[in-house]
């Protein structure tokens, strides 16, 4: 009894505009048959990779301004076709799924063309001061704070001024050597499992997967060691990646997200901390940050019949 | 370098035994090969599920004493051969694959025999006053605290003197209907995803996947709602559910588990809590429960060439 009057008050204060809602939503669902055009953002086509595979499209969000000498580094590798015929190399359970050149380091590795073939780690940003910043309630563990900026999952201390991408779920890092310069973007993962913060500020996270993740997340984990296939057949091949900007619309996936700066997206983060429904009995009054998808929609397939 | 000491402070205090060692383990390969045979325990047959796909045998540890009535009851179940022929009938991305009677619910549905259609729930026990605990250290978030009992991972509030086992990746559970004692381990469900805390103390957990859960986890995702396939064909046929115990010696999977109560266990949570070696250079001084795997090894598998 007590519980609930704190959760209904906590949400009273936070949400003033949304109190008065005769049937408040009391789950995702729910609450986006509220939501509102304004709640939702078409990510800029200029940094929306697709990853050709297939049984179908996986759509990356880059974050440039988190890595910008990347996502540049990437944009010179896209427009030199350099992915085309390369492959998904390794499948790691509960980890990641990791696409590039099988023959890098090797005599016939593909050109980088005149992208850069190592870079300096971008494994954090300094923060900007009143930049918007969508926080978690709740210990992090991992930072000593952990939020939303820009769409994306964020983790930051104000201590030292960083500001990081975490590695959830679709997390989309750039694979390296041992040295920190040693990665290019040439050759990316993803993040299938539970999230492996471990790799935090250890590696340079470039974007995030807004959808079509299971074209990677169900494919055939690698046997050789670090989930790598041992043989060329086992591979998947990618036909292409391409920037949503450079294809003809009617050759785009129409995807939006729900605004992470938006007051539905505080609301819904409210609601799946304190989950209680017809199924969910007893609500945890918390939520991790990785544990906090952010909804993506794709209108012209909610539409077809 | 305040940090690097705090680290190795804390690395003595813990493990005053294990100090002096030449050349301290970094990461769990380091470690792993300084074990000795007294810190593996074998699991008891009587308790190891072995889930029969295409694929290869998935290897579950049941908890009987988190969930006393569901282990009975799926063993009567298992006497009856009543998964023999079922399927893994759901596979939602980022969350769990289910598997149990297709026609559950309809006419046709397979017969439990002289197992409970339905249970009471048992979505935690009792803490028992002086069983071995190894916590985690640092905040949980989803508990007041967070560790291991029983080679399992576990959460606890000493408050209202509740311990359950939280949904990491590969915990099994009890699938239900809304009413919580609407389950009975007739249909179960394994975690693939980072994972749902939110679903702890909502459902029973039954065990855990020790082996194998890549036939699962690898499954193709349902394209119904909640990831359940549409049609038979895209069903994954059991062949057979059996404990190992019901087995023959040399049908049996030779398996075993590092023990959460050793000091080794102890040195590897200290060891991914403060990862430091040639790849990683940032230690994080943290690790939620979930991240926290425990490891196993298929002897029989490593010896071969």
């Amino acid at each position: 009894m007590k519980r609930t009057l704190a959760i209904l008050v906590a949400a009273l204060a936070c949400l003033p505009a949304m109190a008065e809602e005769a049937k408040p939503p009391r789950n995702t669902a729910e609450l986006l048959e509220l939501t509102t055009p304004e709640d939702w953002r078409t990510p800029d086509p200029a940094n929306l990779l697709y990853l050709e595979l297939p049984k179908g499209r996986v759509i990356i969000e880059l974050a440039p301004e988190f890595a910008p000498l990347h996502a540049a580094n990437i944009r010179k590798l896209v427009d030199g076709r350099f992915f085309d015929g390369l492959a998904v190399v390794r499948v790691q359970d509960n980890f990641v799924a990791q696409w590039g050149d099988p023959q890098a380091g090797e005599d016939n590795a593909r050109s980088y063309g005149d992208a850069a073939t190592s870079l300096p780690p971008e494994y954090f940003r300094a923060m900007i001061a009143g930049e918007p910043f969508t926080p978690m309630p709740g210990p992090d563990g991992w930072a000593p704070e952990g939020g939303f900026v820009q769409g994306f999952h964020a983790a930051r201390d104000p201590a030292t001024g960083q500001i990081w991408l975490p590695h959830c779920y679709g997390a989309v890092g750039v694979g390296r050597d041992l040295a920190d310069d040693s990665g290019s973007g040439g050759e990316l993962y993803a993040i299938i499992g539970h999230a492996p913060r471990t790799l935090d500020r250890n590696i340079t996270v470039v974007g995030r997967i807004l959808d079509g993740i299971e074209h990677l997340s169900a494919l055939p984990r690698g046997t050789g060691p670090l989930g790598f296939y041992e043989t060329p057949e086992e591979r998947t091949l990618i036909s292409s990646v391409r920037f949503a900007a450079d294809l003809p619309e009617d050759e785009r996936t129409n995807i939006e997200v729900l605004r992470t700066d938006s007051d539905r997206f505080r609301q819904l983060i409210d609601i799946r901390r304190n989950r209680q429904d017809d199924f969910y009995h007893t609500p945890a009054g918390y939520l991790d940050l990785c544990a906090m998808n952010i909804p993506v929609r794709k209108p012209d397939e909610e539409k077809a019949p």
